[in-house]
């Protein structure tokens, strides 16, 4: 390597080093701000965020940056690289070049009508006013769609959005697993509706103490292998994880009252999060590749442990005991069967973020097929409340009566985020796909969670998936893991077993 | 004003407004470090908040601020300037000229040394071993006299010290005060001392569980008008108070098992520094008049609300009968007389820290004398630990037996804080001056106490010090309050009267 090679390596390595520094006290300023930030600060607050969110987005779009990856990406320099310098470079380059490729005047006017927008969908939503939404949501339709042409379509518009939450992901082959998952969820959902198996719910809205809550979510935060030392456990509206460094992954739940398992499976979600954070390898620190590799692999992993962990019968063969003795005057004369079958009802829902695990994957599927028909085939915001409440309808059989309940419910589209939301199925099909390999390579996975003996099962993700970051794409974790690409059967599999066994069908 | 010169205002007041910004981000990461940051995150932490230092320091001493400094500050200019903007242009060109008289690599130098003497001192001291340390504070000493000739030695070298934490302390001036103060209250602390009349303790000390002394702080509080939606209460292993911004001001406590009152006075003379912070005016938000004006103006009001409010007879007749309800094994048959001397017990001792408010000003002063002996004339670190017994002797009539109670106790000399230590005795002189201005201007003041009715004491103090910010310097606030400059005469006078009382001298 030439001295004047290295010496670009190097200074990239520092400028790249001092952007991740700056994401991680902007990532501080925000876990503050969610939880527990004084009020009165907040406006001040803000305005440093804006500084330092300003001179990141200004190293981010620099000619210092573009000159090393210029240099870097050379062949001639390129070629001398370690593998995983090389996946640096890819990875700065990619967000260069799509930094670089949006006018900073246009992107600034979409930063400002987005913000506005958020703010705006929080009154509808309240109001269940869609036509005081819908021209703004036009609007950043529109800028999506010029983005689009700006970073260049792929195989169709909407890949170009999906792309940017799940690498490599496109549209052939969402329209693939959707396809295959519907046909057979459909029919499952109805059949799970006309059972006469139903789970008897009520003894699980009594009130629950936060204290005895708190309690049990911190112990089987224990138990997943959260690592207390590199995170801690804190309250928020809305349950989340933030990795700031490895050492330093904190997450957040909500206790409800009425509700004793809201909290708990919230916290165990998010410790799937975290778990994936805590043990990106050391190496990586720093990096860019210090990250989930994407939204969809991230989710899997929330979603592993929440659904296919917490909400089996061998984790509550082993942990009923110990909420038993917790709440004694609730739970002594309920069965570990009976609790186990109340936490997995499933029933067609028209809100998202209270769904099961079984329909959860068709309000998904709803959400994936309107935004294609919105980037791919030109629908007009006008005609969206239509097409949800017939896809609605058509899926899960039942009609949202009001705007809030109805398309107003989610907060993504009013930010801009189209593509995201095939993600949360995405993870759902992960994790089947990876539990099983697991169980494969594991054969006794099930005795091991009867048994609470769940850091093996920990260890097993952090080789396969956690340690590797950014390094890997999610198709290369999938195929590294399972063998074979994507592919829905196992979750249909697993969900079919699962529910047919509860709701004996 | 010309447009130049309105631009390159402009342009100062967003640099300056910035580099405030990075300053509460650090601030804030400080913070968390100390509140419960994830052990394991710190290293990459420190990485972080490296970076953000770095680039503050930066701009600190970069050319783009010299040139708005030198503009502005050019007299056609600067008679423009409305008396803010000079105060301002004034504080930042004084920040500046400090930082670029260093070399930079000198002061390199002289971080990477303090740094590492800080972790020697806790060994040192742990060890109880002098020789050990002394080599290192020789150096840090050396440094400080360098940087003396290259700030410019004012009427002596220490003046120079002292200066950057009282802005206009000088020898001359802590010579005559600090002899005055010796006078009295050496005979005081003797008379102390021999006093058949000595307050029974025993019932401080007993096993109080932290749930209702943290409900008890919270309590105070709120009463001393502590603004909850501009702060927050958490727990640290030393207690301390930071303003981020006048909105956002965090103090923190120490709940002792066996000492009910460790925290509550702890959390009082936060609330103290925080009542300062939280009324400081909001036009100077974002530029650098938006801080305390110096260590002592910012002592007087910790002390003020501890020592003067809190341990007063008046403040325990208002509120012994709530502790009374929160402890009523304990205190039921304790009467609020004996509780309120038991809070005030008076006696010679080798640890600062650990002092009582009458005893502690004699700490101080061996403090300063021995800095005093050190820049002015000359006595080396070899010398200091027979000076420092000698003068324990002499003062407060006791010696200690070994290093880690004498010499080695304090962690500021190892830090190169030489100059700091008087603000403590200062904060109690202007403590007890301003309060004989409150007297005087409301006459029911000690009424208003026993009434528990304290906003309005604190509102004097909004109106009189706490919104001026560093807008005002320490001598024109004691002038404005009090209509002369720091006399020592009220604090022997508080004292004498206070003490004489409690120990029927």
């Amino acid at each position: 390597m030439t001295e004047t090679l290295m010496s670009q390596l190097h200074s990239f390595r520092a400028l790249t080093r001092k952007m991740k520094s700056y994401g991680e006290a902007l990532g501080l300023m925000y876990w503050d701000l969610r939880t527990g930030a004084p009020r009165k600060g907040v406006d001040t607050r803000s305005e440093v965020i804006g500084e330092l969110s300003g001179d990141l987005f200004k190293m981010q779009t620099s000619e210092e940056l573009g000159s090393y990856i210029e240099a870097l990406t050379a062949p001639a320099a390129y070629e001398q690289l370690s593998e995983i310098d090389r996946k640096i470079v890819d990875e700065v380059k990619k967000e260069y070049d799509r930094n670089k490729k949006v006018p900073a005047n246009l992107y600034q006017e979409y930063v400002v009508l987005t913000s506005q927008t958020e703010t705006l969908w929080e009154e509808a939503k309240e109001k269940s006013d869609w036509t005081m939404f819908y021209p703004s949501l036009e609007k950043i339709i529109d800028y999506n769609k010029q983005f689009i042409q700006l970073w260049g379509v792929k195989e169709t518009p909407y890949d170009t959005l999906l792309d940017m939450y799940e690498p490599g992901m496109t549209v052939a082959k969402l329209d693939q697993v959707f396809g295959e998952l519907r046909e057979k969820l459909v029919p499952l959902v109805a059949a799970v509706g006309e059972s006469a198996n139903q789970p008897e719910t009520s003894f699980l809205r009594q009130t629950f103490d936060k204290e005895r809550q708190k309690k049990f979510s911190n112990f089987i935060l224990e138990q997943l292998g959260y690592d207390f030392q590199a995170g801690r456990l804190d309250e928020s509206v809305h349950p989340f994880a933030t990795g700031l460094n490895p050492g330093d992954v904190r997450i957040t739940t909500r206790y409800l009252e009425h509700d004793v398992t809201s909290a708990l499976f919230g916290t165990i979600h998010e410790c799937g999060h975290a778990l994936y954070e805590q043990n990106i390898s050391k190496e990586l620190i720093g990096t860019p590749l210090c990250d989930g590799t994407s939204m969809g692999i991230h989710e899997s992993q929330s979603r592993f442990w929440e659904n296919m962990v917490g909400r089996s019968r061998e984790f509550w063969n082993r942990y009923y005991g110990d909420l038993q003795k917790l709440y004694p005057e609730y739970f002594n004369e309920v069965k570990v069967e009976d609790f186990y079958r109340a936490t997995n009802v499933a029933k067609p829902s028209l809100i998202r973020i209270e769904a099961d695990e079984l329909t959860y994957n068709l309000h998904i599927m709803i959400r994936y097929e309107m935004e294609k028909a919105i980037f791919n085939d030109g629908v007009s915001a006008a005609d969206l409340p239509q097409l949800w409440n017939d896809k609605y309808k058509e899926y899960l059989g039942i009609e949202p009566q009001s705007m809030a309940e109805g398309i107003l419910q989610d907060v993504h589209w009013s930010g801009g985020a189209f593509g995201y939301f095939p993600s949360y199925a995405l993870g759902n099909m992960y994790a089947a796909q990876m539990m099983n390999t697991l169980k494969k390579e594991m054969p006794d996975f099930e005795k091991k969670v009867e048994e609470g003996n769940l850091i093996p099962v920990k260890d097993w993700f952090v080789d396969k998936v956690y340690r590797h970051g950014k390094a890997l794409t999610p198709a290369e974790i999938i195929m590294n893991v399972s063998g074979e690409e994507l592919n829905p059967v196992y979750l249909v599999e697993y969900l079919t077993e699962k529910y047919s066994d509860i709701y004996g069908l």
